[in-house]
Protein backbone atom coordinates (compact mmCIF):
# COMPACT_ATOMS: atom_id res chain seq x y z
CA UNK A 1 0.00 0.00 0.00
CA UNK A 2 1.25 3.33 -1.00
CA UNK A 3 0.12 6.58 0.68
CA UNK A 4 0.62 9.72 0.22
CA UNK A 5 0.69 12.33 2.77
CA UNK A 6 -0.26 16.26 2.63
CA UNK A 7 0.31 18.44 5.32
CA UNK A 8 -1.56 21.83 3.65
CA UNK A 9 0.06 25.07 3.81
CA UNK A 10 0.02 27.91 1.45
CA UNK A 11 3.92 28.42 2.06
CA UNK A 12 5.06 25.45 2.93
CA UNK A 13 2.37 22.69 1.91
CA UNK A 14 4.88 19.08 3.08
CA UNK A 15 4.22 16.11 0.79
CA UNK A 16 5.84 12.75 1.36
CA UNK A 17 4.71 8.89 0.07
CA UNK A 18 5.27 5.69 2.30
CA UNK A 19 5.20 2.36 1.37
CA UNK A 20 4.49 -0.77 3.39
CA UNK A 21 1.54 -2.43 5.26
CA UNK A 22 1.11 -3.04 9.09
CA UNK A 23 3.86 -5.22 10.45
CA UNK A 24 5.36 -5.02 7.85
CA UNK A 25 8.90 -2.75 7.46
CA UNK A 26 7.66 0.62 5.71
CA UNK A 27 9.81 2.29 2.81
CA UNK A 28 10.20 5.89 1.97
CA UNK A 29 9.13 6.89 -1.84
CA UNK A 30 9.76 10.54 -2.18
CA UNK A 31 9.16 13.60 0.37
CA UNK A 32 9.29 17.28 -0.84
CA UNK A 33 7.41 20.10 0.20
CA UNK A 34 5.72 22.56 -2.42
CA UNK A 35 6.16 26.15 -1.66
CA UNK A 36 4.36 29.10 -3.24
CA UNK A 37 5.39 33.10 -2.83
CA UNK A 38 3.94 34.91 -0.20
CA UNK A 39 3.90 37.51 -3.10
CA UNK A 40 1.80 35.81 -5.99
CA UNK A 41 -1.89 36.48 -5.60
CA UNK A 42 -4.04 33.88 -3.18
CA UNK A 43 -5.85 32.14 -6.38
CA UNK A 44 -2.25 31.76 -7.98
CA UNK A 45 -0.90 29.72 -4.85
CA UNK A 46 -3.49 27.80 -4.98
CA UNK A 47 -2.99 26.73 -8.29
CA UNK A 48 0.54 26.43 -8.16
CA UNK A 49 0.10 23.61 -4.72
CA UNK A 50 -2.57 22.02 -7.29
CA UNK A 51 -0.45 21.75 -10.01
CA UNK A 52 2.53 20.31 -8.58
CA UNK A 53 0.04 17.95 -6.11
CA UNK A 54 -0.63 16.75 -9.44
CA UNK A 55 2.68 15.94 -10.60
CA UNK A 56 3.34 14.75 -7.17
CA UNK A 57 0.07 11.77 -7.97
CA UNK A 58 1.01 11.10 -11.54
CA UNK A 59 5.00 10.33 -10.53
CA UNK A 60 3.93 8.39 -7.51
CA UNK A 61 0.55 6.78 -8.39
CA UNK A 62 -0.39 6.45 -4.29
CA UNK A 63 -3.14 3.76 -3.45
CA UNK A 64 -4.76 6.72 -1.15
CA UNK A 65 -4.42 9.73 0.32
CA UNK A 66 -3.74 11.42 4.03
CA UNK A 67 -4.81 14.75 4.92
CA UNK A 68 -4.58 16.38 7.82
CA UNK A 69 -7.68 17.21 9.64
CA UNK A 70 -8.01 21.16 9.89
CA UNK A 71 -9.61 22.18 12.91
CA UNK A 72 -11.42 25.96 12.93
CA UNK A 73 -8.89 27.34 16.17
CA UNK A 74 -5.03 27.82 16.43
CA UNK A 75 -3.40 30.90 14.58
CA UNK A 76 -6.93 32.68 13.01
CA UNK A 77 -4.54 35.02 10.52
CA UNK A 78 -3.19 31.80 8.62
CA UNK A 79 -6.33 28.90 8.97
CA UNK A 80 -8.10 30.25 6.09
CA UNK A 81 -5.55 29.87 3.76
CA UNK A 82 -4.27 26.56 4.93
CA UNK A 83 -8.11 25.24 4.85
CA UNK A 84 -8.03 26.41 1.19
CA UNK A 85 -4.85 24.71 0.30
CA UNK A 86 -6.57 21.09 2.01
CA UNK A 87 -8.97 21.09 -0.26
CA UNK A 88 -6.64 20.52 -2.86
CA UNK A 89 -5.53 17.19 -2.17
CA UNK A 90 -9.10 16.60 -1.26
CA UNK A 91 -10.44 17.24 -4.58
CA UNK A 92 -7.58 15.26 -6.09
CA UNK A 93 -8.74 12.28 -3.93
CA UNK A 94 -12.26 12.65 -5.03
CA UNK A 95 -11.09 12.91 -8.59
CA UNK A 96 -9.49 9.59 -8.85
CA UNK A 97 -11.28 7.95 -6.81
CA UNK A 98 -8.83 7.36 -4.23
CA UNK A 99 -9.79 6.64 -0.08
CA UNK A 100 -9.22 10.28 1.45
CA UNK A 101 -8.14 9.92 5.39
CA UNK A 102 -8.01 12.40 7.66
CA UNK A 103 -6.17 12.70 10.79
CA UNK A 104 -5.45 14.79 13.76
CA UNK A 105 -2.46 16.21 14.89
CA UNK A 106 -2.60 14.04 18.01
CA UNK A 107 -3.83 10.82 15.71
CA UNK A 108 -0.75 11.28 13.87
CA UNK A 109 1.88 11.57 17.20
CA UNK A 110 0.15 8.85 18.81
CA UNK A 111 0.09 6.43 15.81
CA UNK A 112 3.88 7.30 15.25
CA UNK A 113 5.24 7.98 19.05
CA UNK A 114 3.01 5.79 20.83
CA UNK A 115 1.91 9.49 22.50
CA UNK A 116 -0.48 11.79 21.24
CA UNK A 117 1.19 15.03 23.08
CA UNK A 118 4.93 13.91 21.08
CA UNK A 119 6.72 17.04 20.34
CA UNK A 120 8.00 17.06 16.89
CA UNK A 121 11.76 16.09 17.77
CA UNK A 122 10.23 12.98 18.78
CA UNK A 123 8.02 12.92 15.69
CA UNK A 124 11.07 13.82 13.57
CA UNK A 125 12.90 11.10 15.06
CA UNK A 126 10.31 8.19 15.16
CA UNK A 127 9.32 8.74 11.29
CA UNK A 128 13.38 8.88 10.73
CA UNK A 129 13.93 5.55 12.53
CA UNK A 130 10.46 4.07 11.18
CA UNK A 131 11.52 4.75 7.79
CA UNK A 132 15.46 3.49 8.34
CA UNK A 133 16.65 7.31 7.35
CA UNK A 134 19.80 8.68 7.98
CA UNK A 135 18.60 12.34 7.32
CA UNK A 136 16.07 14.07 9.09
CA UNK A 137 13.57 15.18 6.43
CA UNK A 138 13.23 18.85 6.50
CA UNK A 139 11.25 21.14 6.90
CA UNK A 140 9.14 20.11 9.81
CA UNK A 141 6.21 20.22 6.89
CA UNK A 142 7.93 17.24 5.33
CA UNK A 143 8.39 15.04 8.54
CA UNK A 144 4.67 15.76 9.02
CA UNK A 145 3.83 14.84 5.75
CA UNK A 146 5.55 11.55 6.16
CA UNK A 147 4.19 11.16 9.54
CA UNK A 148 0.35 11.48 8.04
CA UNK A 149 1.43 8.88 5.14
CA UNK A 150 2.74 6.48 8.45
CA UNK A 151 -0.07 6.72 10.17
CA UNK A 152 -2.55 6.06 7.83
CA UNK A 153 -0.76 2.85 6.46
CA UNK A 154 -0.58 1.79 10.20
CA UNK A 155 -4.53 2.47 11.30
CA UNK A 156 -5.35 1.52 8.04
CA UNK A 157 -8.82 -0.02 7.24
CA UNK A 158 -10.51 1.48 10.37
CA UNK A 159 -9.18 4.94 10.02
CA UNK A 160 -10.39 4.78 6.14
CA UNK A 161 -13.68 3.51 6.96
CA UNK A 162 -14.02 6.36 9.84
CA UNK A 163 -12.49 9.10 6.85
CA UNK A 164 -15.72 7.41 4.87
CA UNK A 165 -17.89 8.29 7.42
CA UNK A 166 -16.72 12.10 7.74
CA UNK A 167 -19.38 14.28 6.18
CA UNK A 168 -18.24 17.43 7.65
CA UNK A 169 -15.70 19.27 9.34
CA UNK A 170 -18.83 19.38 11.79
CA UNK A 171 -18.40 15.84 12.56
CA UNK A 172 -14.80 16.20 13.72
CA UNK A 173 -15.21 16.57 17.36
CA UNK A 174 -18.02 13.65 17.51
CA UNK A 175 -15.87 11.37 16.07
CA UNK A 176 -13.15 12.26 18.09
CA UNK A 177 -15.50 11.47 21.43
CA UNK A 178 -16.69 8.44 19.71
CA UNK A 179 -12.97 7.19 19.06
CA UNK A 180 -12.35 7.77 22.56
CA UNK A 181 -15.94 5.86 23.64
CA UNK A 182 -14.75 3.05 21.54
CA UNK A 183 -10.95 2.97 21.45
CA UNK A 184 -9.53 1.75 18.22
CA UNK A 185 -7.75 -1.71 18.39
CA UNK A 186 -3.84 -0.42 19.33
CA UNK A 187 -1.59 0.04 16.76
CA UNK A 188 1.58 -2.22 16.48
CA UNK A 189 3.41 0.77 18.05
CA UNK A 190 1.50 1.11 20.89
CA UNK A 191 1.15 -2.97 21.40
CA UNK A 192 5.16 -3.10 21.61
CA UNK A 193 4.89 -0.22 23.81
CA UNK A 194 2.47 -1.99 25.89
CA UNK A 195 4.22 -5.07 26.30
CA UNK A 196 7.44 -3.24 27.20
CA UNK A 197 5.81 -1.45 30.15
CA UNK A 198 4.10 -4.66 30.86
CA UNK A 199 7.47 -6.59 31.23
CA UNK A 200 9.25 -3.60 33.54
CA UNK A 201 9.76 -0.59 31.00
CA UNK A 202 9.31 2.75 31.98
CA UNK A 203 9.14 3.73 28.32
CA UNK A 204 10.03 1.88 25.43
CA UNK A 205 13.32 1.77 24.53
CA UNK A 206 12.93 3.56 20.68
CA UNK A 207 10.89 6.27 22.12
CA UNK A 208 13.94 6.37 25.20
CA UNK A 209 16.85 6.78 22.67
CA UNK A 210 14.86 9.30 20.68
CA UNK A 211 13.89 11.11 23.63
CA UNK A 212 17.81 10.95 24.71
CA UNK A 213 18.91 12.39 20.79
CA UNK A 214 16.69 15.07 21.68
CA UNK A 215 17.77 15.66 24.49
CA UNK A 216 21.19 16.32 23.34
CA UNK A 217 20.36 18.18 20.39
CA UNK A 218 18.91 20.56 23.00
CA UNK A 219 15.19 20.07 21.34
CA UNK A 220 13.88 18.38 24.38
CA UNK A 221 14.59 17.81 28.21
CA UNK B 1 -18.28 42.60 -18.70
CA UNK B 2 -19.91 39.02 -17.68
CA UNK B 3 -18.90 38.00 -14.00
CA UNK B 4 -20.20 34.92 -12.38
CA UNK B 5 -20.39 35.63 -8.35
CA UNK B 6 -19.86 32.78 -6.14
CA UNK B 7 -21.51 33.03 -2.71
CA UNK B 8 -19.49 29.22 -1.18
CA UNK B 9 -20.60 27.00 0.70
CA UNK B 10 -20.80 23.42 0.96
CA UNK B 11 -24.47 22.86 1.49
CA UNK B 12 -25.37 26.28 -0.96
CA UNK B 13 -22.93 27.17 -3.02
CA UNK B 14 -24.84 30.33 -4.64
CA UNK B 15 -23.99 30.63 -8.27
CA UNK B 16 -25.26 34.08 -10.61
CA UNK B 17 -23.94 35.45 -13.68
CA UNK B 18 -24.84 39.13 -14.52
CA UNK B 19 -23.65 41.26 -17.85
CA UNK B 20 -23.17 44.52 -18.33
CA UNK B 21 -20.93 47.62 -17.70
CA UNK B 22 -20.91 50.50 -15.03
CA UNK B 23 -22.86 53.33 -15.70
CA UNK B 24 -25.30 51.14 -17.99
CA UNK B 25 -28.29 48.51 -17.31
CA UNK B 26 -27.05 45.35 -15.99
CA UNK B 27 -28.91 42.15 -17.21
CA UNK B 28 -29.31 38.79 -15.39
CA UNK B 29 -27.53 35.64 -17.54
CA UNK B 30 -28.00 32.80 -15.14
CA UNK B 31 -28.67 32.69 -11.31
CA UNK B 32 -28.90 29.12 -9.16
CA UNK B 33 -27.20 27.35 -6.58
CA UNK B 34 -24.97 24.11 -6.64
CA UNK B 35 -26.19 21.80 -3.55
CA UNK B 36 -24.57 18.64 -2.04
CA UNK B 37 -26.15 16.22 0.07
CA UNK B 38 -24.72 16.62 4.01
CA UNK B 39 -24.07 12.91 3.56
CA UNK B 40 -21.94 12.82 1.30
CA UNK B 41 -17.91 12.52 2.49
CA UNK B 42 -16.63 16.10 2.40
CA UNK B 43 -14.21 15.30 -0.61
CA UNK B 44 -16.75 14.61 -2.81
CA UNK B 45 -19.04 17.16 -1.99
CA UNK B 46 -15.83 19.41 -2.46
CA UNK B 47 -15.70 17.63 -5.91
CA UNK B 48 -19.72 17.87 -6.94
CA UNK B 49 -19.23 21.41 -6.43
CA UNK B 50 -16.15 21.69 -8.80
CA UNK B 51 -18.34 19.75 -11.46
CA UNK B 52 -21.15 21.67 -11.42
CA UNK B 53 -19.17 24.80 -11.31
CA UNK B 54 -17.17 23.55 -14.33
CA UNK B 55 -20.70 23.39 -15.64
CA UNK B 56 -21.41 26.79 -15.13
CA UNK B 57 -18.31 27.97 -16.79
CA UNK B 58 -18.67 26.38 -19.69
CA UNK B 59 -21.87 26.88 -19.90
CA UNK B 60 -21.77 31.08 -19.60
CA UNK B 61 -17.78 31.57 -20.48
CA UNK B 62 -17.93 34.89 -17.65
CA UNK B 63 -14.72 37.43 -18.40
CA UNK B 64 -14.07 37.50 -14.19
CA UNK B 65 -15.03 35.85 -11.08
CA UNK B 66 -16.40 37.48 -8.00
CA UNK B 67 -16.19 35.26 -4.51
CA UNK B 68 -17.01 36.37 -0.84
CA UNK B 69 -13.94 37.19 0.54
CA UNK B 70 -13.29 35.11 3.92
CA UNK B 71 -12.68 35.93 7.46
CA UNK B 72 -11.68 34.05 10.02
CA UNK B 73 -14.78 34.47 12.07
CA UNK B 74 -18.29 33.72 12.43
CA UNK B 75 -19.52 30.52 12.85
CA UNK B 76 -16.81 28.23 13.77
CA UNK B 77 -18.35 24.97 13.32
CA UNK B 78 -19.22 26.03 9.28
CA UNK B 79 -16.48 28.26 8.46
CA UNK B 80 -13.50 25.03 7.84
CA UNK B 81 -16.10 24.15 5.06
CA UNK B 82 -16.88 27.30 3.41
CA UNK B 83 -12.96 28.15 3.38
CA UNK B 84 -12.84 24.72 1.55
CA UNK B 85 -15.46 25.77 -0.99
CA UNK B 86 -14.13 29.10 -1.39
CA UNK B 87 -10.82 27.35 -3.03
CA UNK B 88 -12.82 26.19 -6.02
CA UNK B 89 -13.85 29.23 -7.74
CA UNK B 90 -10.57 30.60 -6.93
CA UNK B 91 -8.69 27.53 -8.67
CA UNK B 92 -11.32 27.81 -11.44
CA UNK B 93 -10.04 31.33 -12.14
CA UNK B 94 -6.41 30.34 -11.83
CA UNK B 95 -6.28 27.61 -14.04
CA UNK B 96 -8.80 29.82 -16.62
CA UNK B 97 -6.61 33.11 -16.34
CA UNK B 98 -9.60 35.06 -15.41
CA UNK B 99 -9.39 37.74 -13.06
CA UNK B 100 -10.69 37.10 -9.38
CA UNK B 101 -11.88 39.81 -7.07
CA UNK B 102 -12.95 38.71 -3.58
CA UNK B 103 -15.57 41.28 -1.34
CA UNK B 104 -16.13 40.89 1.84
CA UNK B 105 -20.05 41.17 2.09
CA UNK B 106 -19.98 44.78 3.85
CA UNK B 107 -18.42 45.80 0.16
CA UNK B 108 -21.44 43.83 -1.47
CA UNK B 109 -23.78 45.61 0.38
CA UNK B 110 -22.16 49.15 0.48
CA UNK B 111 -22.13 48.40 -3.70
CA UNK B 112 -25.73 47.24 -4.08
CA UNK B 113 -27.76 49.32 -1.83
CA UNK B 114 -24.75 52.11 -0.80
CA UNK B 115 -25.40 51.00 2.73
CA UNK B 116 -22.61 48.23 3.99
CA UNK B 117 -25.04 47.61 6.47
CA UNK B 118 -28.45 46.75 4.67
CA UNK B 119 -30.02 43.41 5.78
CA UNK B 120 -30.55 40.42 3.45
CA UNK B 121 -33.97 41.83 2.16
CA UNK B 122 -32.74 45.13 1.37
CA UNK B 123 -29.91 43.47 -0.70
CA UNK B 124 -32.36 41.31 -2.41
CA UNK B 125 -35.16 43.83 -3.53
CA UNK B 126 -31.66 46.19 -5.16
CA UNK B 127 -30.58 43.05 -6.75
CA UNK B 128 -34.44 42.45 -8.07
CA UNK B 129 -34.49 46.46 -9.26
CA UNK B 130 -31.08 46.28 -10.88
CA UNK B 131 -31.68 43.48 -12.83
CA UNK B 132 -35.33 44.08 -13.39
CA UNK B 133 -36.27 41.16 -11.90
CA UNK B 134 -40.31 40.07 -10.97
CA UNK B 135 -39.32 37.10 -8.97
CA UNK B 136 -37.18 37.31 -5.96
CA UNK B 137 -33.77 34.60 -6.37
CA UNK B 138 -34.31 32.14 -4.00
CA UNK B 139 -32.66 30.93 -1.54
CA UNK B 140 -30.55 34.01 -0.15
CA UNK B 141 -27.32 32.24 -1.78
CA UNK B 142 -28.16 32.59 -5.11
CA UNK B 143 -29.30 36.25 -4.36
CA UNK B 144 -26.06 36.95 -2.88
CA UNK B 145 -24.10 35.29 -5.60
CA UNK B 146 -25.84 37.82 -7.41
CA UNK B 147 -25.22 40.90 -5.76
CA UNK B 148 -21.16 39.79 -5.49
CA UNK B 149 -21.40 39.89 -9.43
CA UNK B 150 -23.10 43.16 -9.66
CA UNK B 151 -20.39 44.25 -7.09
CA UNK B 152 -17.85 43.57 -9.50
CA UNK B 153 -19.24 45.00 -12.46
CA UNK B 154 -20.21 48.28 -10.63
CA UNK B 155 -16.57 48.48 -8.52
CA UNK B 156 -14.83 47.37 -11.88
CA UNK B 157 -11.37 47.43 -12.16
CA UNK B 158 -10.32 49.17 -9.21
CA UNK B 159 -11.39 46.33 -7.09
CA UNK B 160 -9.59 43.82 -9.50
CA UNK B 161 -6.51 45.73 -8.78
CA UNK B 162 -7.06 45.76 -5.24
CA UNK B 163 -8.10 41.67 -5.67
CA UNK B 164 -4.39 41.37 -7.42
CA UNK B 165 -2.75 42.78 -4.55
CA UNK B 166 -4.27 39.90 -2.32
CA UNK B 167 -1.67 37.55 -1.38
CA UNK B 168 -3.03 36.13 1.43
CA UNK B 169 -6.25 36.21 3.52
CA UNK B 170 -3.99 37.82 6.13
CA UNK B 171 -4.03 40.92 4.08
CA UNK B 172 -7.47 41.43 3.90
CA UNK B 173 -7.88 43.67 7.08
CA UNK B 174 -4.74 45.55 6.20
CA UNK B 175 -6.49 46.07 2.80
CA UNK B 176 -9.81 47.31 4.12
CA UNK B 177 -8.21 49.32 6.92
CA UNK B 178 -5.97 51.13 3.28
CA UNK B 179 -9.48 51.49 2.04
CA UNK B 180 -11.22 53.24 4.77
CA UNK B 181 -7.70 55.49 4.64
CA UNK B 182 -8.34 56.07 0.92
CA UNK B 183 -11.80 55.61 -0.15
CA UNK B 184 -12.65 54.79 -4.25
CA UNK B 185 -13.96 56.82 -6.10
CA UNK B 186 -18.07 56.95 -5.30
CA UNK B 187 -20.05 54.25 -7.76
CA UNK B 188 -22.92 55.22 -9.71
CA UNK B 189 -25.19 54.07 -7.20
CA UNK B 190 -23.80 56.39 -4.38
CA UNK B 191 -23.61 59.60 -6.96
CA UNK B 192 -26.99 58.95 -6.89
CA UNK B 193 -27.83 58.51 -2.84
CA UNK B 194 -25.42 61.40 -2.23
CA UNK B 195 -27.01 63.69 -5.06
CA UNK B 196 -30.25 63.01 -3.88
CA UNK B 197 -29.29 63.32 -0.48
CA UNK B 198 -27.49 67.12 -1.09
CA UNK B 199 -30.74 67.73 -2.69
CA UNK B 200 -32.38 67.56 0.74
CA UNK B 201 -33.80 63.67 0.39
CA UNK B 202 -33.54 62.21 3.16
CA UNK B 203 -32.59 58.58 1.18
CA UNK B 204 -32.16 57.70 -2.31
CA UNK B 205 -36.62 56.99 -2.87
CA UNK B 206 -35.15 53.20 -4.63
CA UNK B 207 -33.55 52.69 -1.03
CA UNK B 208 -37.00 54.12 0.79
CA UNK B 209 -39.04 51.93 -1.49
CA UNK B 210 -36.95 48.65 -0.55
CA UNK B 211 -37.37 49.95 3.06
CA UNK B 212 -41.46 49.97 2.59
CA UNK B 213 -41.14 46.66 0.82
CA UNK B 214 -39.45 45.04 3.48
CA UNK B 215 -41.23 46.82 6.28
CA UNK B 216 -44.50 45.49 4.44
CA UNK B 217 -43.30 42.12 4.19
CA UNK B 218 -42.44 41.83 7.89
CA UNK B 219 -38.47 41.63 7.40
CA UNK B 220 -37.48 45.08 8.12
CA UNK B 221 -38.42 48.22 10.61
Amino acid sequence: MRVLGVDPGLTRCGVGVVEGAPGRPLRLVAVGVIRTPSGDPLHQRLLTIQTELEDWLHDHDPDAIAVERMFARGDVSTIMGTAQASAIPMLAAARRGLPLALHTPSEVKAAVTGNGRADKAQVTSMVMRVLGLDERPTPADAADALALAICQVWRGGAASRLADAVTDNRTTEALDAARRRQPAAPNRWQQAVAAHRASGGSAHPAVAAARRQAVQRGTAR
